[in-house]
């Protein structure tokens, strides 16, 4: 099979190195343009791109060429596929650009994820969504589809196995780790033996990205899902992993023996379909008194390219029709270019990348 | 005025140090005796504390001997009144019979916090609860009063002032320093860059001592408030400063602006009283967006001996009956040493230090 | 006596602060303006300076209009003294030009420590430098003063009683902490549970300062000292205070009982003068095995003023003429703005604001 | 070949587990016994060995029952290799029994390390050394071969290279990860936002066991070097990997492009053996200016087996024939574990394991 030409736009932070470092050697996409700010174009990926993480590329990533991220850049270089981790106000001006131009947009900005045709996808929680874009490739157009939030990210793919008991209201309280502000997005002197109780927009996302991501897909729109979200987002002195404290309140009464087993069962579509980047068991479930921790607990998955695409859930515990369960999501794999890449695995296997369609399958597997 | 001889029990931790701080050049109280472990006896302070933490302490206190932990040697050096950092064990052996012998006990200890003679009590929240002990020392008797955990007083301190508008349920999760781990309890192996989501016992404590402290006193015992309390308690690598964030369900509709002058305008009887470890104002209400922080406030109060006896509130949001914020509380400090000797200063102010009897008055002032 | 006005130039910053903080009630000093970058100009310093260290300002510095850094905004305040924290790219255009106009400059900035007619000066070590500036005195001239570089600063003040035994060199690594790098200037994901074996140009600062602090006023001009200097310079996960460790090779043999007493009984002339921001004793000898500590030191000299102001030396090992020590340094107030204010205040003794001369006596006091 | 059995001594630390970690799936051994403390005997490794660091292990290892540290159970158990990560006091009951017994001991422990029939070795550097057990062998006897200290590890790798050039002086000054100290060995109150200077022994050992590896073995005992050795030790709030900043003065003149070439071009006889455990490259020569970074290089040498196995040296710099450097070594791994596994590997390969001898060549390969 040949491979199908990608482009990694802002591939030097952190969520960049990650998307890099899991598509080295991916067997569906191929690595053909790599871009950032226009001051970098035409230097070597080494030289702009500092090494802050623990991640080795080869020699060949070292020395590839930047490119100015632009629709023109993207088009020449011949990808048919982009991974966004752009920033914001940079991914406005370009992400619908290269939509309209036909090219498939799977992105980590937050920037397109409230726009009706464009779903926020997890493929473990509701891969229905992908239909949303699917009348868009049948007219030959380009799409975009984002993951959502970090933190949403955790979270919803915990609560999904609960649906099944009706979820009235969900609050959260996180412990978000210093890396999902980005290499340089929180200063050494704030952040050292500290907590900071605030997170530019976070706790608005977290509670409107749940509603769209569990809304239902009805008549070519997504009517948002009816569930109460209350986020409470707090910064600690850890490098990788948000953790989250959560309180749920079901509509229907079950036992604490039924909710681990729905949680240590589950399985999604990418477990189904074996996606390349899925990992074989999307959520952990701990029985130990004090797990997940960031440090023992946030590269779940492993090994190999599902390293840190799982999620650990422990702590859990039911008074009444209340649970309580702690999270953990590896917030620049999970969180950002893991799921990513999971979306784009997933809409390739539906024949959404320009490739035969197949069924779209949202039951879980009998397991 | 004479001083009343005093002993600090288990003066050797972090606790044990904070109330020799807040006790030198105390106003009402002397101290006479220090007491360690059986080991201890005999030696220096400065020989068996390590100082790790930043206090200074007079050289008659480097160079004080000893005491053994025991009933006899605290009434052999005739001391009135403890203060009480005791491990719980300890605690257990120690204090009831402290109490029989006519001692006034006021302990940091969890041991005797449930029992139905003792209240917990912090002097702004429930000062009515003194009554619990009154009786005692019309008897000639002594009495153990305690403080609640460190967790629990940032806690009922923030919600006082919403009692008015009724609380139905209180869901929190904290954050919590390693300073209450006290200085050995945690291992830097496991902490640095982590968060642990458990504490041995602390949810259960937040939750049962919150229902005691806003209970009623009727009949001679103390009858348990009807709210609902949901903890979730992390540890987080910082040195001092439990951080909680809450959500609160109100019973009565408000307004933001009335909750936050009704924060802002607390005041309790420790400030009518001036006593003098009362902070001047017991909650601090931070109007900026990423307050309160361990590092830049967990010594509100300040100066002098009412450092650390603020507790700082901010984030206060509103959607409807259920209002958020973020509290801080300096754990070592209001959380333990601080409260202690607060309710000691009150219960002299009552003249139940074997002193002359004065009006308590539960109500607040009206500023 | 009517107090002098002073600007403190680029004030928001860390040392800023501490400049403000310690210049607020000082007995000769009166703060007159506060400069920052131009789109500060007209605000207040509290919509500018973010709080990021634990100081309390009173309200009139939080109201306190800025002005723009620049000489006519001085010379139009009235301001007969600055105090400078300015970058060292600002510092080039406005120091200089500010001395030409007659201030007297007292400058943290690292841009003319090496300028023939600049004393690097720290009063305990070298105040017979601040005849490099008495000349311009009686010309009527304005000077530039400097203080070292924060690592510098800490050592030539433990070498200082050294010298006495002749110092042939001098190996140092240092354990710098974050404040060095001002508020911004690290990224917590780079630092957090890291070191950082390098930081640009310290090394070379080290090694030149030294040999001009301690060299000879000869002939209207410094000699350097024939000291052999190398320095291995690292960033530690520390908030506030350097540790250094040390090695020196002092020229003739001593004991180390000989050694201790120099330490201990040194003293200089701030504290002769009892300079109002000169600590007790400059240099505080810990005998403990495992101290100086940042956690417990750094803030040494207390209380008041001269908190901060003291440097500690522990561990002090003698191997033949090889000593080795550790010390500790508060990087941004002995280090940066404390010295600036001593030598504010050294020069006043002496005549050199404005007022009457007296005699400079760079002889130790006999203890 | 049928593999050889072993057992891991002091199996639960965390160098307990690196040892598993790096034995599990050995190509030459095969774990048969591990073994703990008295109270342990019998329970099952997960649940005496806590998990606090990020190593998975195989159901197999969870599940094998523990024996007691004792020579009988050894004897008992078939093992004729012992790994042993004991402390020192029972190293010192156990160790040299299970040797007199026959059984052939690789130790992390200090205890036997300055007995004149143990060597201190590591295969890179002194791996003729290995002829003091040679004549036990020869005797069916056991014998005992240590790693050094694990700072003393990294730094005479980085010494190896320059030893052509004569070594006068080693000044080196340490930045040392809490994993040096066991999981609960420090307190996180004590070292959070701290640097403590003093390691208890540390400083000794470095000095002691340097004369000792590059020693000379002549007429059957170890001649030590000549080299004066200084070192100030100190503990910094990183996880894993001790840095250390190296002063050496050279005997001999050299010139900086030379001394990068000997360093890149070295390699001892673990790479010309090809060991399983041995790295490709022993030293990793970095260029750039800011490293090594134990975040970022900790794991040098990797993938698999030799993952931490390398060291990296950087800012490598020359001021006549004083140099300096700065060196990092994965303290559990190369500075333990490891390099007592490569120590047994290279046993193996002299057929000093009671198999075939081959020919011990000191030599470095041409390359």
């Amino acid at each position: 099979m040949r491979k199908i030409p990608i482009a990694v736009l802002g591939c030097t932070g952190l969520v960049g190195q990650q998307f890099i470092r899991m598509l080295i050697h991916h067997p569906y996409f191929e690595i053909t343009a790599l871009t950032a700010s226009p001051e970098s174009e035409g230097k070597k990926y080494s030289d702009v791109a500092d090494q802050t993480q623990d991640i080795s590329f080869p020699q060949s990533i070292h020395d590839q060429e930047l490119m100015e991220t632009s629709v023109d850049a993207v088009i020449k270089s011949g990808a048919k596929i982009v991974f966004s981790s752009l920033p914001a106000h940079i991914a406005e001006v370009i992400e619908k650009p290269l939509a309209a131009k036909g090219i498939f947009v799977f992105s980590n900005a937050r920037t397109n994820r409230m726009e009706p045709d464009v779903p926020i996808m997890i493929p473990e929680v509701n891969p229905e969504h992908i239909q949303i874009v699917a009348g868009r490739v049948s007219e030959k157009k380009g799409y975009i589809i984002t993951n959502s939030n970090c933190s949403t990210t955790g979270l919803v793919i915990a609560l999904k196995p609960l649906m099944d008991f009706g979820i009235k209201t969900v609050i959260t309280s996180t412990y978000q780790a210093i890396s999902g502000a980005g290499r340089n997005g929180l200063s050494a002197f704030e952040i050292t033996g500290n907590v900071i109780p605030f997170i530019e927009s976070e706790e608005e996302k977290v509670e409107r990205e749940i509603a769209k991501i569990f809304g239902k897909w009805i008549n070519g729109c997504v009517k948002p899902a009816n569930i109460e979200v209350n986020a409470s987002c707090c910064r600690v002195p850890v490098l990788d992993g948000h953790l989250e404290t959560v309180t749920v309140e079901l509509e229907r009464e079950t036992d604490i023996d039924t909710l681990k087993e729905s949680i240590r069962s589950f399985r999604g579509i990418p477990q189904d379909l074996a996606l390349p980047t899925a990992p074989d068991i999307p959520i952990i479930l701990r029985e130990e008194k004090n797990r997940p921790q960031p440090m023992l607990d946030v590269n779940a998955g492993s090994p190999g390219r599902a390293k840190g695409m799982a999620i650990s859930l422990g702590r859990l515990r039911k008074k009444g029709r209340r649970i309580n369960f702690v999270l953990l999501v590896h917030n620049t794999i999970r969180g950002a270019a893991g799921t990513c890449i999971l979306n784009a695995e997933f809409a390739h296997s539906q024949g959404l990348l320009g490739n035969s369609v197949r069924h779209v399958n949202s039951e879980r597997r009998a397991t």
